[in-house]
């Protein structure tokens, strides 16, 4: 097929965009918002599905549920929202055991225990393949942050080290996952950025999580803002060990960094001067000209990148 | 698989129960409620999946999207709640043709218009199957309508006729849909009854929609008010026409009445005196005693039932 996801979701897009009293930011953001009191309501849904988004041969059903659910959140940490509800529907093939289904339901449990925020409903059917659908609703008690609004000569940060998730998914699909724990539980566990999210709302002009990848995910805001950005290589923040270990497996740690989704660090923009609350890592600057995000090498010298990240068509 | 999907529900409901200041109803009804102002906020989430709730050989794609739609609106209305918004979350074969996808999208968009619920937000994957998860969200004026409220003694009611939905389905299956365009109209273009909905918020002591089946579905507000139903047979409202074409295509209409769903009229109860606000049909009365939804036939004489209606396990 030609046509690709980013297509099709402006095709969506256009076809959905209507005004309403009540919503106050529709579609192209990580989550919408609608006018309420005391505070505005934050929604937004995200989908996991196996064969896709997991393999139950990388990890277990509880970190399965715990890991959508997770994703799902992490939407709202990109708002600077704090979670304050969800809804979860789950296709289920009848042959899954019990047992598995089960331990699906408890990380789908502990993930909304860790982050406060209740399964209030859901949906249940059967199906031929496995997948998790999760609503989340959360509220925003200062101005949100959007993807629209990083300006010229903004800093672009990043909450935490880049491509961990995705050297521990390459670790488990080459069956070497005894050989880092810590990039395993990256890939299988990862945590959304809520406090930092809360942290920066007010202050930074613009934030994404990061689940397509730095640079796809970092050109969503370029796009939304009408800018361009200019990230320096030697600035991107690895784990300790990461470089060592994605070369050692053949692996480019910067295409890692670069490409790798599923970290769900924050990626956002500060003005120039304004000290960041969530002691990330600057990465690099908005340009004043649109355009795809460049990388500059130790030289200061653009890097050549083939593709952005992960796409569904 | 010996264990059903209520009991999977079950072990769900169980797993979730939560109390949490902002959620005023859990999970459990049609739909969740959450404390705002000016109004509470009511949120659903339904799913509609190729091979289980659709067959593109019965249905337009267009028509699909709408039915999809229209299925997670009919929460909305089954809680006298008001449409706000939805987010529309789509897993899509890749081998979809993008015409088929563009109608599909269409459909969501034409009945988002017609329910006055703008999509906000969504989600848009590559998976093995079609499915449509739509969140829902809506605002409740008056006191919600709730499965759990009915009172001995109440009256039982119906929006609507009972059944023409499946003896549609069954019309398209049997290749005979020439035979009556309503009925396959009824099934492919079904309708939710909010103004039902508004006018019984706040009167009508329960209320469900009919997705499941009649029986089936008032056997949730039985189960959720801890009491038994009666219905008499002779008072099941049916279509013009109904009894005779299901009686030429070897269905029992009774059958098809009591268990076939997706008719998304709303079934509810109001206590005896009760002027009925939506002039729908009374088709029996709330009992004291807990049980399985008992059925009279003309003579008074109960009913042997087999199956209660749709079940995913």
């Amino acid at each position: 097929m030609a046509d690709d996801e980013f297509d099709r979701i402006r095709e969506l897009a256009q076809r959905f965009k209507q005004d309403s009293g009540g919503v106050q930011l529709g579609i192209g953001d990580d989550a919408a918002v609608l006018r309420a009191q005391p505070q505005p309501v934050v929604l937004s849904v995200d989908a996991a599905l196996q064969g896709v988004h997991f393999d139950p041969a990388f990890a277990s059903y509880r970190e399965i549920g715990a890991r959508a659910f997770t994703a799902a959140v992490s939407d709202l940490a990109a708002m600077g929202s704090t979670p304050l509800a969800a809804l979860c529907s789950l296709i289920v093939p009848g042959a899954l055991p019990r047992a598995d289904f089960s331990e699906l339901n408890a990380g789908l449990a502990e993930a909304a225990e860790h982050y406060a925020c209740p399964v209030i409903g859901g949906n249940l059917a059967a199906g031929p393949a496995l997948s998790l659908t999760t609503t989340v609703v959360g509220t925003l008690a200062r101005p949100g942050l959007y993807r629209s609004g990083a300006q010229p000569g903004d800093q672009v940060y990043v909450t935490g080290p880049l491509g961990s998730a995705a050297l521990g998914l390459r670790l488990l699909q080459l069956g070497a996952a005894a050989r880092s724990a810590s990039f395993v539980q990256a890939f299988r566990a990862p945590g959304a950025r809520i406090a930092q999210g809360r942290a920066l709302a007010g202050l930074a002009t613009s934030a994404i999580d990061i689940s397509d990848g730095t640079l796809q995910d970092l050109g969503h805001i370029c796009e939304a803002s009408r800018l361009g950005a200019e990230l320096e290589l030697t600035r991107l923040p690895l784990a300790p060990g990461m470089r060592e270990l994605a070369l050692a497996l053949g692996e480019d740690p910067v295409r890692l960094a670069l490409q790798g989704g599923e970290d769900y660090e924050l990626i956002y923009t500060l003005p120039a001067g304004v000290p960041d609350p969530c002691q990330g890592t600057r990465i690099g600057r908005m340009l004043d000209e649109p355009g795809p995000v460049r990388v500059l090498d130790a030289h200061g010298q653009p890097l050549a990148l083939e593709g952005h990240g992960y796409r569904h068509f």
